[in-house]
């Protein structure tokens, strides 16, 4: 595996690679690293959509609209290269901070009005457009021809799509299914912050949702207020951000009194101050 | 010179080039139309620093914040191929409105917020937003080495140059100096809207920014609001939007008792309902 620290570097590599392969695909998976079982399946899905894969890993800390969350968010570099050299990964690309924003933040703004201040954007100002301008640079250094992205961030996936069109580029966004631990928990680089009685108590999460599902797949007549009513009841313990059942397209609230033939119920909330999230689709 | 209308086309047109002429640059200017000597100045200056030049001709929709604006907006096709061929332009992209924005207007935002505020963008709400957008996916679709701008619009020339180095795309930018009529008066498709009369009074713009000039080349003292008073005493009877003294790299006005040591005069009035823009810079 070839690890490549700066921007240079990678244009570099991707025109040499243009020039010596130009009938050969390239599949991206973007991390923040300290990489598990779910990061392993989107780099599995990549694999087998291209010939060669590039993973980058970085920290984005525009994205975090909390300094502290930045600062917390656990780190394993080396660790997280053996799971990629294991996985036969071509390319790693590894930029410092200092790579990306050296110059200072950026004070361009791509933004989704109307989809980023429902679900994890409504409390987190700024998250997404940090989101969609690392993903948009990503996308220009490595200019790969798709790029996997899990259904756990279902509104960072859909939004990603969504500007992949909408800005032109020409990858190929493919979704990979959200990962979980055997009793349930969603995988996640913060699971690794919470106490053993914290994942206990995290386990409340995806039951609430599986139940939630499953009395929809029961009865279509289901409203979003009556999902709702079992996601606070069953999470009645935790801290809840926000718990609702959205549009899957479109990401908007469905209204306590709707039916839906098809949607996402979502989830966030804090355990020992780390913030959670998960999701069902329902289809 | 070839003409390619869909996005389809110049995207496999691109790629071929690549793989045929990988060291070969491209120059690429885009275009509104009705071309006149100001455009036919871009290309030239795009001719003497690529290997081949591409221009698009579209009159964006989303950046016309007014529609009868938009509407009104001069139109000849057939002469600006002309003019195009006599040059030798080797590329002449010119999509239909359906061909760009044929699954409806983008939802995404591209912005500056503290930048669009100001100057232009201060009464044309979503102009720049347009104009960003459009130069965004043009630069997706031909992905040039580099692309000419006339300084006549200063603040879109700053921003696209901002745009193209915050958004990762490896693009030279260019400005091309503002061009003149003999008497002054500043090249724009819009000035063909004007009766005799109407370009007899818009003949006061360069006048007043000329003589701002020359009074602050003449006294380096020379306070932002006095050259305002210049300004609105030489421009009296038009119909100002805006007409001040402004930071060039950041595009803040300067406050009525500031000096400063470099800046751009610029104004925008109405004549005969024709929007008008026009500026020096001083340095």
């Amino acid at each position: 595996m070839l690890t490549i620290t700066t921007i240079e570097e990678i244009k570099k590599w991707r025109n040499d690679f243009q020039e010596k392969h130009p009938r050969k695909k390239i599949g991206f998976v973007p991390t923040m690293g300290f990489l598990h079982r779910g990061h392993l399946s989107l780099i599995q899905k990549a694999k087998e959509t291209a010939d060669i894969v590039v993973v980058s890993i970085f920290v984005n800390p525009i994205q975090f609209n909390d300094k502290k969350d930045f600062e917390a968010y656990p780190i394993d570099l080396q660790n997280d290269k053996a799971l990629l050299s294991d996985l036969k990964v071509d390319i790693l690309f590894a930029p410092s901070k200092d790579e990306i924003y050296g110059s200072g933040n950026p004070e361009i703004i791509i933004d989704y009005p109307s989809y980023t201040n429902v679900m994890c954007g409504k409390n987190r100002p700024g998250h997404f457009q940090g989101v969609l301008y690392i993903v948009h640079n990503l996308f220009q250094y490595v200019r790969p021809h798709s790029a996997v992205f899990g259904l756990k961030d279902y509104q960072q996936y859909l939004l990603i799509k969504k500007m992949t069109e909408e800005l032109a580029f020409d990858i190929d966004i493919i979704a990979a299914d959200l990962m979980r631990e055997e009793n349930g928990l969603a995988l996640s680089s913060r699971n690794a912050r919470l106490s053993k009685e914290g994942i206990e108590k995290a386990l409340q999460i995806s039951k609430a949702l599986f139940l939630a599902k499953e009395v929809w797949e029961n009865n279509k007549n289901t409203t979003a207020g009556e999902i709702k009513t079992i996601l606070f009841e069953k999470m009645k313990n935790l801290e809840i951000e926000y718990a609702s059942v959205y549009n899957s397209e479109i990401l908007q609230e469905f209204n306590e009194e709707e039916t839906f033939h098809r949607a996402v119920i979502a989830v966030a909330v804090y355990i020992e101050n780390v913030r959670l999230i998960d999701n069902v689709i329902l289809e």
